[in-house]
């Protein structure tokens, strides 16, 4: 069996989790910056490899980022499984991008599942374990979709037409290891004949929404239309969505959402216009750590994101072009709070709960104590 | 004397009315689809070319509209000074782009003023009207400038560190005959010494944040920063911005503001984060004949717009680029109407008004009076 035909661990879009029958592990990833024009995969065998994917975003989205640290960090076990080797893997791995609380979460699982393992044992033991977190993340995504897909039934039965949904950036399969956050709900009530309508805002400046989420309905075919991140306030306005549902990067105790950039803008609008604003988001994007979203990292970028755009020219190559004159500055915040009092629901992996500091602890009481332990 | 070296009527950076010694008649404007990557002229002498230039947004800003319209009006009465050839291009000129007050304004007032001439005068006195049209945005855009001064040195007496400024789309000299409307109060602070800083939203789809205002700003030195327009939440949320200035296409009678997709958003945020949101405004502008924005006609311009756009590639070349999967399908909406409600100010040639139909009322009662006429 040569390497290409080992066995797939998982195999979802987003990556896939590869074992030589020798014992050589691997993941494959698609390399998200090529997409919609072309389809690249990306093989990580190295903690560097799964670090510099992660930095420059040929995988993104919490979920996925925290997946891909935990394979990082067994990926560095297999080359040095010291306690040395250990904290500086899971160093370079957790400085890589500074959001998402799902990367943390998960590279402190890992180390914690091996730490007081011999060496010799801690390599498969991690490897397990990244396997255990991007198999549980399948399964939140999907818990997520059935309690999300309830608030499109409840929708569906009281209009006539398709359910418009509008979501922000990708929360899709595509940033997770299953059907997405945002998105499992839309795919579970596509794949049940509900009708839904996707509006997709293009999300300037890496366009996710263009580039991916577009993407991953077409596969599917579920019905979207884009628009750019400005027309988010009319399309509310002329009464054209029934939900916002977005993803989360972190939310803390209180319930403040910290989410791609855009995304405040349009839980105002939405609040103005009386549309429900929906985060779908798995527990280990739950930072009981901070009392509000204030203190959140807000990661900032480098200009030439926003200075330029790389799309597809007339021979179907990707191509990037300068948008601005010479020498212009751009600023580049990646993420916003969005603050609890404009977030209507939160949908987690154990049900639907209010965006508060007591409705989050009712639901995860072990997590609020935990945090405590740490503070302490 | 060559047509090239023929003396300017007017001459500033968006067009040049031309009068040959032996009578033809023309205009030159920047065509602002280049900017900034190339600056390209064209030559306007007739009623189609003008209609093109505006349709197809070569020339674009509420108050630039309104003069091409009324040059074109003119060049149309050079070539027919016929009753059915004025109607003809009035009609032809108006239905280039529905949303902006001034062209229906300027088309009607270049009628007016030729209607009951002899035919063989029709053409000079359009031409004259139109000039005069232009003149007046000029000194319009002057006494906006003088009024937001005004506000602008209030914040810089209440705080040290320049006076930041956040604007959408362009307002600028390129929109207008003269100043601009939001940017005349920001040229004349930096012109007296006032630190101002500019922060730009880059105005997807069409970008003329980051191609147009960007270009006026660096052209005449004034410190700005580009963001994409997802980013106007955070920016105010973080304390980074002291005032919220854009222009208007339409005002209707009770303050409500009609301009550039994105506006709203920003209206939403500027209140959330108690900045106050101010719209500088010509008085042909203002449409006293629409109670509220509810009835404002909301251009939908091409998906095309949406689903590319066009940068300056490796080589300088301005090079349209793909950003959605084929097949993709996209909204463009290219305004939105921001309820008065959220409006702090409207910053007029008279002087400063309350977004309120009484506020309005009291400052052009003229106005509210032949509108009165109109319906009946």
């Amino acid at each position: 069996m040569t390497a290409t035909e080992a066995p797939a661990v998982r195999d979802p879009a987003s990556y896939r989790a590869l074992e030589h029958p020798r014992g050589a592990r691997w993941i494959d990833v698609l390399d998200q910056r090529a997409l919609p024009h072309a389809q690249v995969k990306i093989r990580i065998a190295s903690a560097d490899a799964a670090a510099l994917a992660i930095r420059r975003m040929a995988i993104r989205g919490a979920p996925l980022i925290g997946a891909v640290g935990a394979y990082g960090l067994a990926l560095a076990l297999q080359a040095d499984a010291g306690d040395a080797a250990l904290a500086k893997a899971h160093a370079v791995l957790d400085a890589t991008r500074p959001t998402a609380a799902n990367l943390r979460w998960a590279l402190d699982r890992v180390r914690d599942a091996v730490a007081l393992l011999a060496p010799d044992a801690r390599a498969d033991a991690a490897w397990a374990e990244a396997d255990a977190i991007a198999a549980e993340d399948d399964a939140r995504n999907r818990a997520i979709g059935e309690h999300g897909l309830a608030l499109i039934l409840d929708v569906a039965a009281r209009k006539p037409g398709p359910v418009r949904v509008m979501t922000h950036c990708n929360a899709g399969a595509l940033a997770t290891c299953g059907w997405g956050t945002a998105t499992a709900p839309i795919f579970l009530a596509h794949a049940q004949g509900v009708s839904v309508h996707v509006w997709v805002s293009e999300t300037r400046p890496r366009l996710q929404g263009a580039n991916l989420t577009a993407w991953e309905l077409a596969q599917r075919g579920v019905p979207h239309t884009l628009f750019v991140d400005a027309a988010s306030g009319l399309l509310m306005q002329r009464g054209d969505v029934d939900l916002v549902l977005v993803g989360a990067d972190r939310v803390a105790a209180n319930g403040d959402v910290c989410n791609k950039i855009g995304t405040y803008d349009k839980a105002l609008a939405a609040h103005d216009n009386g549309v429900p604003f929906l985060v779908g988001l798995p527990s280990p994007t739950l930072d009981f750590t901070l009392a509000t979203g204030a203190s959140i990292p807000i990661e900032t970028r480098e200009a030439d994101e926003v200075l330029t755009v790389t799309g597809r020219d007339d021979y179907g190559q990707a191509t990037k072009v300068a948008l601005a004159p010479h020498g212009a500055r751009a600023a580049n915040y990646a993420f916003d709070v969005t603050p609890a009092r404009l977030v209507t629901r939160l949908i987690t992996e154990r049900g639907i709960v209010p965006a508060t500091t007591s409705g989050l602890a009712a639901m995860f009481p072990e997590r609020v104590a935990a945090a405590g332990e740490l503070r302490r």
